[in-house]
């Protein structure tokens, strides 16, 4: 297990001496981590990298090694150094679970803790559910863009470093990827692993007839042949049809056949390939394709009647190409009083969407019983009891004026944010990636399908109670 | 150390059996990474990640877990799995070191190795290359923006994971930042690490004033106040004066003094405040900027009149926001004979931009003596023999009927790629980050200002030796 206590920002370390110099290390404070748009035009998020952050969490702790270098940059006292010496996590933390839809503004992490902990463990929990959630929401994209043909992540050798290869895949399998690439994501994971062979394969034999056969006799369980390393239709396609009659032929039966096209006009190519397998008696061949797709490509090439079933996708997937970073924030809501009672906090801002929700919160997932789906979620303040039998009017935060009722006893309501650590102790079991994916899954049932379109989506609401409403606007007044 | 020897795709080891089972295991072969295109736009890229390359060559083995792990995927045969057991890396490896500009279509790494060792360490030999020299690319573009003004590297909290946030300062670093925030590259590689405090820090405290001062006397050697925390001019700025104010009162020297902005209009903002400062008598303030910046918004700024002269830069230099890949390829070159001569490979495509050069090459940076700057870069047979004393006449590998000719004596011509592994010894010391932030800044002294402006620069020319260009055409002919 890596040690990552350092991997903070030096603001961090600077901020908490300050805290213990100024005898504030202890006060209790409330942070939440939340962000403030879908990425890539989605209608929702996955939150996703919970299972890492645990570990983290669990880990922390400066060894000899990361004391010398603290002291060698001359800017830590030794009370502080002897500090964190014995630094370890004491504080709560609630999360909302990995797998589940999310929306802007809500909080996915609340970390209760004295400040110099919390403070530490920012930029590193920032980092690892920034970069899970937003890879697990680009690939959902992927995923609702393939209309239920199977999705492979390939992006490793495209990956922003290991990490993003290992967590990508992660996060891509979460998502409703059907496998990947990444050999050490399979078996950290336990998640399917896939693939056949490259362009070089092809290359290193005499000629590519020669290159498919030695490959389907080996693999009988998938033989899927690269098809355009010469020329597509002309070479690759005719010797895969003679290497599955040449196989037939031995007696070998193939599991599961078919070919990939990695380059060229694959709307074209696939359609043409088909026929010809088609014609062959193949009609049960896979058509699969990669070469820099992304869900756009995918929802062009269906709708151009690409006969392609199977998709690899790569760097575009991996990087989140189009917008390659999530954007969550962690903001101070409250600080305990010395009555044990919480001060709420806020952020000011010019721009209102980034002005903070203070105090201590809980968010609610609404849904309507009838239909199963999300109506709206609801953010308020942790200790709001509610009936799920009264009515229950929810109103914009911004547009005030736009109300709607749901009758008692129409809706369920459940709470989202989920004890993980209590005094510095887990009290969760997280959950397989397998499980996880299950539960991303029935996540997207419970979307409807206008939230889930890839252009222009409805947007869930996200509503704040009157009694957080009002605590708001009156620390609003206040400052203003 | 990470053992990272399953970082690889499946199909890599899917073939490595297939070459095993073939009895072609061992037949020596040459691949070639490469890049088709400059990240960003730019008129060059910094080659990065070597000394990371070298750590995961070393550490190639596959341990018990592993092996484990793959024999339960119940596809490799035990005959194969006892290989593996054993297995390390004896192959040649040539590289052209870190912090070198380079130019599209050169062989960054060159690999000569048994085919089944070469093939399985394409994936992360392309990780690792790909990704640190993206954000090295990125890096300088941002660098070169602020035109002789510090940058640090702010990005951690939006990597895409760990690893990212670690080798994207290293990166960032190399390619010339004068710190990061990342504590834990600041550790691992002897970087600098800067910072200073967040919102939070302003908020902890019952006022905005309160906070600077406890701050300002914690760290008179680097006093960098945050002042957009409430309203950066009317509260944020006219308390920095203040705390300056009451700390030279006090008696306190400021080493380093000033503000940082993090939100709002940077260009009419830090004006305003330049002239708050001035007036107060705080001329040398530093005035430092940070908010989703990169090259082009700082060149905006500037151009606008801004008066920040530090910049701190994090996501869209993290994630190389605006092409969050590099796109480097590793592809056959040749295939040993059995006469012990090579046999050049090609890799064909309708794009004649995909199409490989064969064979075993180096590659030459021709140098102009008169300027010091680059003229061309050129890709030869590596048994060919040259004379700097000799006329050398270089001629566009597409359109070959530009030309031109260098006088003999008028040019040097350095080998770029250099011998990394030898027989599978490491032959090659990996210098300091230090060592090659020094050398990059030299590479970009040799650069042509008009290959390092930001939007169409001058692409140097990246040309074929006679010998190679015939030898590709030939092939190409054979083919078609």
């Amino acid at each position: 297990m890596r040690n990552l206590t350092l991997l903070t920002d030096f603001y961090e370390l600077t901020m908490m001496q300050g805290y213990f110099k100024s005898g504030k290390s202890q006060d209790r404070v409330i942070f939440d981590m939340y962000y403030r748009k879908n990425p890539c035009g989605n209608g929702f998020s996955i939150c996703c990298g919970l299972e890492q952050v645990v570990e983290y969490i669990r880990n922390l702790n400066f060894n000899e090694e990361d004391i010398d270098y603290l002291r060698s940059l001359k800017i830590f006292d030794e009370d502080f150094i002897d500090y964190l010496r014995g630094f370890h996590f004491t504080g709560d933390i609630y999360a909302i679970p990995e797998g589940t839809a999310v929306f802007p503004r809500e909080p996915l992490v609340k970390v209760i803790a004295p400040v110099i902990e919390a403070q530490l463990i920012e930029s590193a929990l920032l980092n690892i559910i920034n970069h899970q959630s937003l890879i697990a929401t680009k690939a959902s994209r992927v995923v609702h863009a393939a209309a239920g043909d199977s999705v492979m992540e390939f992006g490793l050798r495209r990956a922003q470093g290991p990490d993003a290869g290992i967590y990508g895949a992660r996060a891509a399998i979460i998502a409703g990827c059907i496998g990947t690439s990444n050999v050490f994501a399979g078996k950290k994971f336990g998640v399917p692993v896939m693939g056949t062979h490259a362009h070089s394969w092809i290359m290193s034999f005499p000629t590519e007839l020669e290159a498919f056969i030695t490959y389907g006799r080996l693999y009988p369980e998938s033989c899927i042949l690269l098809v355009d390393t010469y020329d597509t239709l002309k070479s690759g396609v005719k010797n895969a049809i003679r290497c599955f009659d040449t196989l037939k032929a031995e007696g070998i039966k193939l599991k599961r056949y078919g070919i990939r096209m990695d380059s060229g006009d694959l709307a074209y190519l696939s359609k043409k390939a088909k026929k010809m397998l088609d014609e062959a008696g193949y009609t049960e061949a896979v058509i699969s394709a990669s070469n820099d797709l992304d869900e756009d490509l995918i929802s062009s090439l269906k709708l151009q009647g690409a006969t392609i079933n199977s998709w690899g996708v790569g760097t575009k997937l991996i990087t989140s190409e189009n917008q390659p970073s999530f954007g969550g924030v962690y903001k101070l809501a409250a600080i305990m009083g010395e009555n044990g009672k919480w001060i709420p906090k806020i952020k000011l801002s010019e721009n209102s969407e980034k002005i903070t929700n203070p105090g201590d919160k809980q968010v609610y997932r609404i849904v309507q019983k009838e239909s199963g789906k999300v109506f709206a979620d609801y953010i308020c303040l942790a200790d709001e009891v509610f009936s799920e039998e009264e009515d229950l009017t929810l109103f914009d935060p911004v547009e005030t004026w736009k109300k709607s009722t749901l009758e008692g006893g129409s809706y369920t309501m459940e709470p989202l944010l989920q004890p993980i650590f209590e005094g510095g102790k887990l009290v969760y079991t997280c959950p397989s990636v397998e499980e996880i994916t299950e539960h991303a899954k029935r996540e997207l049932d419970r979307l409807w399908d206008e939230c889930k379109r890839l252009k222009n989506p409805h947007n869930v609401h996200v509503d704040l109670s009157d009694k957080l409403y009002e605590m708001k606007i009156k620390l609003l007044e206040e400052y203003r």
